[in-house]
């Protein structure tokens, strides 16, 4: 594990995603690793910290999220803006070498059997909440953040940097066609003012 | 209402939250309007379109969502940025005047009995797609969206133009504490190197 990488507290996790970054769902079962892109993933719980995910049934990972019940949630850069646009837009079931084309580096992390992309800036490992109803008619996964890490470069003690951080490190954020945002400047509300 | 708000495609309304904005929710039932923020909130489908987003059991504005089965999801922007604290910080079941206290202005539009609240970037109009399940459970609501709405000075023919339109007009992404960021820079794919 990249030295800069440091555990986050579970009931600070929710901080990873609370601003609504597109995001990377790596998964893993029974030999076989896919990481792919979504920007419909959001925080739904403080603690234990849960989230929702929108996994498409053509998607190879929504598989192997629903036959292993676990799966990683990270938070991608400005610097892999190629790579998030091309693991959301291949398949591994057409592209069997789409993780090497894409660029997609994977690293253990002791005591997860899980995928976990390198270069990020936050991961939130989850176990899968089954719901059956939400995911056939809505395509929609719970899963409950089991443990969490940040590059601390960008975030630590609970807190995003990214004002003061290299910009390379800012999180993404998609719209469509290929056109993304890079989150931008911090913005404090004055409390005398409420 | 307003001059620059003009009608969002439905096929399009999904990317009003597709970058992950904080948003406010309103809602109206036997006279009550109620406006709250929420930062989870998140685009489900494209058409027609559906959106999810938490609603906590203290919120008035849940109640009132319940009971019309309808509300409203609307894109603040940074002008906005204490009102959004604001209406984020405090039910109105402790204060009654909340909404004037934070500065909203609501608004009305022909066909949808609903508060629309002034200032916003984006809104959409959604019917409640009941899910006792998810919402006693989670805290989780999924809404249709029927109709949506934009500032064109900042979102129009399907596109966001937060690079080229007043900074006061970017949206809102909250962390923690009052300390939000506003979405920044835009950033393309080279489909060269996809």
């Amino acid at each position: 594990m990249d030295s800069h990488i440091a555990p986050v507290e579970l009931k600070k996790a929710y901080r990873l995603l609370n601003h609504g970054p597109t995001v990377l769902v790596s998964a893993r079962h029974d030999g076989v690793d896919n990481v792919m892109a979504a920007a419909w993933a959001c925080a739904l719980d403080f603690l234990p910290p849960k989230l929702t995910v929108v996994l498409d049934k053509s998607a190879k990972t929504r598989e192997l999220v629903e036959r292993s019940g676990t799966f990683v949630i990270q938070v991608p850069t400005a610097a892999q803006l190629q790579l998030t646009h091309a693991v959301g837009s291949h398949s591994l079931a057409e592209r069997p070498d789409k993780l090497r084309e894409a660029g997609v580096t994977l690293f253990d992390v002791e005591g997860h059997d899980l995928p976990f992309v390198a270069g990020c800036s936050g991961w939130l490992a989850c176990r899968l909440v089954p719901e059956p109803h939400n995911q056939q008619t809505y395509d929609l996964f719970i899963g409950e953040v089991v443990a969490a890490w940040s590059d601390t470069r960008v975030f630590r003690d609970g807190h995003w940097y990214f004002e003061s951080a290299d910009p390379a490190l800012r999180s993404l954020h998609y719209i469509a066609g290929g056109n993304f945002y890079a989150i931008g400047e911090s913005l404090h509300v004055d409390p005398d003012a409420q």
